[in-house]
């Protein structure tokens, strides 16, 4: 079946791909909220959808916050919403440890509290989280200790990274076996005003680099963050849309992994970034033109009350 | 002119090529020293080189060291050098801001004392060097205060780096007509027993991963070090023979500049790693290939002392 791209939804049509799906993701920053305020309407939306019968859930690249921080967050904001409909990376990350890598030993962790509770949450260990930096006499950088325990380095948000975390995480993955897993690529994090601060992607790039091999990473645009909402909830790719606000990651995992999407102008991506993706010919960038965009995800809502 | 390449140097050959030559550029660790000790015999050539009237000058990557630093190692060591036969990226840093850039305002610097002490030296201020991490409080990141004389960033090895540091780079980094230099790009520092830690050029690709833009760097193979050293010594590139240790900095300079090329095998890159590239007709590749190669300098020796 041959459609038109990147068709601005309204009218009609809302209530049609509604009705097409039974299930929705969402993507949190720039879609549902901007930083502390919800998007204006949004909240109604997602409680409409759920009194509608549909299934929601919330997909984020950010691996600085737990389901339970999520959860907390959103219901603050007037969401109706369970930890259980949370997806974050710090959560997908311990669950690609404990049931695709079936990991047995300790994690060296480059990253936030979010994702220590995570991983004890499915009983791995890590060896802890927060400042690891030289205070004053010379270091004996290649013979920093070691733990011996630990058979995977996993990196995501850190605002305690330093060189000292970067030579661990290298010396631990120049060892046999050591599984190397990202939280995501996202290279900035675009905050109020046009302002942004380095991302994970940064991070990522520095520990792959020093050791010469490549991080498998659990966030969008990899299917792993719909595998695991799948999985859980049986959900069916063609009964299933994803809201994002981004084409690189939201867009594209939706294509990957064959769901409808609707791109909302909400966040970073414009109607122009997608239409220059469509018109580039480049069967890669094609993945990142959306199906649908509103302007505001609150552009569903005559649909869902009338 | 066809000429042979990764031929070994030796018998009435050595002669040859240094009465062919007025100038030697050496590169330091893994070519006249490994770590604190002198290669055997690497003093003995040095001096003797220069005894017989040859012009000898050090270009190193490696920035945590000033000229004056390089010269007292040495002379410890039994090298007859003075310091402006040195040229390090600390060094030549500096002046690519003062004489190619012709920077009018300050450095940010995520590096060490050495380059601190080497742009003082040339009269360019900068924004201090050391510890840059969070103490506690959540941070304004988007917002750290910034210095409104800082005109460019400069990227070197920094054992103090940090996401701090990281943030303040980015942020100065998309200020207009902020400049962005960077040492060298060697992801890895090898050290004594197959031991190795992460490289300026790690911490140089998570800067322009945040901050979407590439550095100009000063350090081999790009020309710059042999354009310092020509310039100030009226050194002509077909009377000039480039030895070092790693095909892809110190011979690929050499071949970058027109020099003659030497590899010793007392470092990193091997006679296998050269027939690879000689073999794998990439253009690119093939200007990684020496001319010659020796298992040690101190096979220089003999020709210098007959």
């Amino acid at each position: 079946m041959s459609v038109s791209k990147c068709t601005r939804l309204s009218g009609a049509l809302v209530k049609q791909l509604l009705d097409s799906v039974d299930s929705i993701l969402f993507d949190c920053d720039g879609v549902i909220w901007r930083g502390d305020q919800a998007i204006p309407g949004a909240p109604q939306v997602i409680n409409l959808l759920k009194e509608n019968g549909k299934r929601v859930f919330f997909v984020t690249n950010n691996s600085t916050k737990s389901r339970k921080m999520y959860a907390d967050k959103m219901t603050a904001l007037g969401f109706d919403v369970t930890e259980d409909e949370v997806f974050g990376t710090a959560y997908c990350c311990a669950m690609y440890l404990k049931t695709v890598c079936k990991l047995e030993g300790k994690v060296y962790l480059i990253g936030s509290n979010a994702m220590r509770q995570e991983l004890e949450a499915v009983g791995i260990q890590q060896t802890g989280v927060g400042p690891d930096h030289i205070c004053g006499k010379p270091i004996d950088w290649a013979n920093v200790p070691l733990d011996p325990e630990v058979k995977a380095v996993v990196v995501g948000f850190d605002e305690h990274f330093s060189y000292m975390k970067l030579n661990r995480a290298m010396q631990y993955l120049t060892q046999q076996g050591c599984l190397f897993v990202g939280t995501n690529r996202d290279t900035r994090l675009p905050l109020e005003g046009g302002k942004a601060v380095p991302g994970t992607g940064c991070l990522l790039q520095a520990v792959e680099t020093a050791a010469q091999r490549e991080a498998q990473t659990v966030g969008k645009p990899n299917h792993f963050m719909f595998d695991c909402v799948a999985s859980q909830f049986g959900v069916k790719a063609d009964r299933c849309l994803m809201v994002g606000d981004r084409l690189d990651t939201d867009i594209l995992l939706g294509s990957n992994c064959g769901l409808k999407t609707l791109l909302t102008l909400t966040g970073v991506s414009t109607v122009a970034d997608a239409e220059a993706h469509q018109k580039s010919g480049c069967p890669e960038r094609q993945g990142m033109v959306p199906d649908y965009y509103v302007e505001s995800i609150a552009d569903l809502l005559p649909a869902l009350q009338g």
